[in-house]
């Protein structure tokens, strides 16, 4: 049998056939185009989705089934996709409008919790549990797969853990609680907090390597700075490492995951500056000190999403 | 079929015997004695088990499995009480020395994983899932159970939510780091809290509540004195509240838990003085603003080590 995924991303579309060792045989993307109809999104989905599974030379009959894995909020009991950043969906019966094309087995997912499933499948958290994957990005996603079967909590909104509170009283979050972790271990939050301390460092490296645009500072400036001896740079990392670590210590002392797959753009940077002082600072802070968790890069990139959306028949 | 569950406490050790219906029809109990060596200590959980199933008319061969929950760690794979505080157990093989004297298939399970699996069966999380008790005392103690089955995390150490950092930089916490939890949420952290607020408020009614004895102020202490309108006790209770809902806020935000059974003296506080309070706080600052997670006292109080221990054999 073989598995189509799609990535429904801000900005582009993702679909994938897959096989049952999770081989991606054929991929296919489309930008969104965000003035479109819920129905002519769906439209799109179903459109990529065939699209992939004709290039790889793959009968409807051989599909077992479609997953699709959104920003957002989703309902797979209800196939509705309760609302999505930037995109038409809300309150949308997206399983229905697919089906209404293509009578398939539709499933929906959370980008966080496909990315979970993608990592727990064929990544870096193969075969292990609990298995969580964190994501540093604009906030912060995660999902847990335990025994092969996605957790999702009670009613789908379970692993929200950039929302668990670190700070009381601390900055104030979108969401809005103060302290919320992704207040202090996403890659916004590490840009954050380069721009308050370049504003008492005028002098620093990071000022040149941003052509003195503020606007131009990215997660990665930081870390090149620092590649480069720059202190201001090496304090900001000093502080977002410490944010990082005490949201994944509580996830460790919580869950004791097998392993923490970290991904998202930072989670790239050499891990002299970022992955290994986290690590000895999770070790010292993990309530079991043989702290048997392991912490890992995530090792599929973008194709997570894809994966994962594919194999969330199997996983919920 | 009938269970044996034996909790093994500092003070007493209890053994029931259980129905399928999670009924205990016998219970003994009996105190621990500190001067024994394991092998002794184990012949007393033996006993004392044998003696519940005579008194309730048992048979051998109608006793499923016998359950024995413990504080500390303790590993049901390989059968070894690793530790336990005030008591003989180091890296004992208690499912061992039992059997040595009776041969009866044995589960092996720390006393918070055993109370939230009493309350899953028979208390006020029953058919809950995932369900979570946390129980608050000298620290806290905390189990889920999802789909039936006790959460445990990779090595048996998940669920250690007393460890979780809410206030770095916070309060030195036993485990050797600072801001933990229990140092904000357990009973033993609201004495503390009296006692600091006291130091204060020499007019306090606290004083006389404990007859200026520092020494006799305990957990409800502070609830009497607010009863009575005390201000210093209102302005414990009221740091005290935030302290609990925040770790609860947390555990909401990242497990989503269908309920939240909340045991421990403390939790017998009437409901205006801290459950009610406590509930607004953690609706507010959860993710999910619909809020699913219902937050309820734990209803089996002491009974619910016994049951949990007695059913582990059908919740591992």
């Amino acid at each position: 049998m073989y598995y189509v995924g799609v990535d429904v991303g801000g900005t582009n579309l993702v679909a994938g056939l897959m096989n049952e060792d999770c081989e991606i045989l054929d991929k296919a993307s489309h930008p969104v185009d965000h003035s479109q109809t819920p129905e002519q999104l769906c439209g799109e989905i179903v459109r990529l989705a065939k699209q992939v599974c004709q290039s790889g030379g793959v009968t409807e009959k051989e599909v077992r089934a479609v997953g699709i894995g959104l920003p957002g909020q989703v309902n797979n009991k209800t196939g509705i996709v309760v609302r999505t950043p930037n995109m038409p969906f809300q309150n949308t019966p997206v399983r229905q409008l697919f089906q209404r094309q293509w009578d398939m087995p539709v499933f929906l997912g959370n980008d966080a919790d496909c990315a979970a499933i993608g990592e727990y499948r064929s990544g870096s958290a193969k075969g292990c549990s609990p298995a969580v994957t964190v994501t540093l990005g604009t906030g912060i996603g995660a999902g847990m797969v335990v025994d092969g079967k996605l957790f999702t909590g009670f009613a789908g909104s379970g692993m929200e853990v950039g929302h668990m509170i670190i700070h009381p009283n601390g900055h104030l979050c979108g969401c809005g609680n103060r302290g919320c972790w992704e207040q202090y271990g996403s890659a916004s939050a590490l840009i954050q907090m380069t721009l308050r301390e370049m504003e008492c460092s005028r002098d620093s490296l990071l000022w040149q390597l941003c052509g003195g645009d503020r606007s131009k500072v990215q997660g990665r400036t930081v870390f090149q700075a620092a590649r480069q001896g720059d202190e201001t740079a090496h304090r900001v990392l000093y502080s977002y490492r410490s944010g990082v670590a005490i949201g994944l210590i509580n996830l460790v002392n919580i869950l004791q995951p097998e392993v923490i797959c970290m991904g998202g753009g930072v989670s790239n940077a050499d891990d002299d500056l970022l992955l290994d002082p986290v690590r000895e600072l999770v070790r010292q802070g993990s309530f079991d000190k043989t702290m048997p968790t392991r912490l890992v890069r995530a090792s599929l990139g973008n194709d997570a999403g894809v994966v994962g959306a594919a194999m969330l028949c199997d996983s919920i």
